[in-house]
């Protein structure tokens, strides 16, 4: 078995584990805190499953390292070698209002370029993956390459935030563009709207502030099947700090960030 | 077996035989139209739907009608006697582009009062319904009561189009309530929303425009956990003609009512 197929399946049977735990859970009360605001919350079902990741991968694989959302793993500054970016789970504030609606995410990067995405959406049981040059699939089920669509039949995931007054964009930027699509939505976790984007269900996904984490599994499956993720000026992610994250079919990438982000005239 | 719990044994069988009937439909390719505007979408299904549940309720009660989205029911102009207020599909768009995150809505009315009500997410099979009086349940499971919300605690239901300029709201008048809030989403199934509602994942759903097949099933499920379904000044919702809506919790209604949607100062 190669490397990345033995990772893979590794990652896998973890996730399928992580997912029992988590439902498992259900049954107890949460302890909730909250981090950098009032709405940034935590539960303890968050670390301990992201402890439990951490454990996994460096008892297999001790040279790995691994850049988590709660801390646990490694202080990363740069992604040389091998980096896991694990989102425990994406869409705490679903998972603690609506045991539903949120994923557990992970990217395995090798200096720098996605090997491997996961998204597990543990209610469901639906696992969204992709190796990097060998096609994405849900659960066993090959996902088709994404194909290009007009802003005028888009549905594209935009929460109510981003077009009211906000500190992180000027909120009439996208205005225009809520008024020229088929329709918008909103999920509450990034892993799940890029599961969205990836399986065509959305066709963009624009939020203001991600962390690798929230996006790196996500990533690399939409990628794999043709789209882009950038950022809200089209340039490549950093995936060490928090940005602005546009996600969406290929063609349409191009006619939102020209005509809407960039708002050039045409 | 008493008139109502006949009723609703039969609207029990129908839904999942209707179910049954779309999820076959997946592997078909649809036949999409337009109704009032490019983005007001209908299928086949849609009105085969519609079809299959007036015949069944024409057969078993002929003296009841049916007032449903497709057309093919009655003339509806009061609400006397029993009346089935029916959408077959609705969130026909996300049926369309997602084949999730639809429903099949029913609410059986007597002379204006909410009797049974029903939400059908086939995808995942999960049947909200209520009998008004005797308890609301998802599948078999008795839904609890709902339980006041602080507005700072909240998840609302409010999509990106009410707060951008648009026909139906000064796009000011939610401005403040997005910000307040613990989170905003939308899903783009207002049945779906209500029964979100319902089961507390969703604290309030506000949207400007839906029409009584949208909501009939959902109100008496609604209601009979404690919640509110009303127009945006707090009003009875006439069941007739398209209107606003804002469904809640108990509590919370009269907050988000008077303090954003009424803007009354405290």
């Amino acid at each position: 078995m190669s490397q990345w197929k033995e990772i893979d399946a590794n990652a896998k049977k973890w996730l399928k584990e992580a997912g029992e735990s988590i439902k498992a859970s259900f049954e107890n009360k949460l302890s909730v805190t909250t981090k950098s605001n009032p709405n940034d919350l935590v539960t303890n079902i968050d670390k301990e499953t992201e402890q439990y990741f951490i454990q996994q991968i460096k008892n297999s694989y001790p040279d790995h390292r691994v850049f988590g959302e709660e801390g646990f793993g490694d202080e990363i500054e740069t992604l040389d070698g091998i980096v896991w970016i694990i989102d425990p789970i994406d869409g705490t504030m679903n998972f603690i209002h609506q045991q539903r609606n949120f994923a557990i995410s992970i990217g395995v990067y090798k200096n720098g370029k996605g090997k491997l995405g996961y998204i597990y959406d543990v209610v469901l049981d639906e696992l969204y993956h992709a190796e990097a040059g060998s096609g994405a699939f849900l659960n066993d089920a090959a996902i088709p390459k994404l194909e290009k669509t007009p802003v005028s039949k888009a549905i594209v995931s935009l929460n109510a935030t981003w077009v009211t007054p906000n500190k992180r964009i000027d909120h009439q930027t996208l205005t225009p563009l809520v008024k020229d699509v088929r329709g918008t939505r909103s999920y509450g976790s990034a892993a799940l709207e890029l599961a969205y984007v990836a399986t065509g269900r959305l066709d963009a996904y624009i939020t203001m502030r991600l962390s690798p984490w929230d996006y790196a599994g996500g990533k690399v499956i939409v990628e794999e099947l043709g789209g882009k993720v950038t950022n809200l000026e089209g340039e490549e992610l950093d995936l060490i700090n928090p940005s602005p994250v546009f996600a969406c079919k290929p063609g349409l990438h191009e006619e939102i960030l020209h005509k809407y982000l960039l708002n050039e005239k045409k």
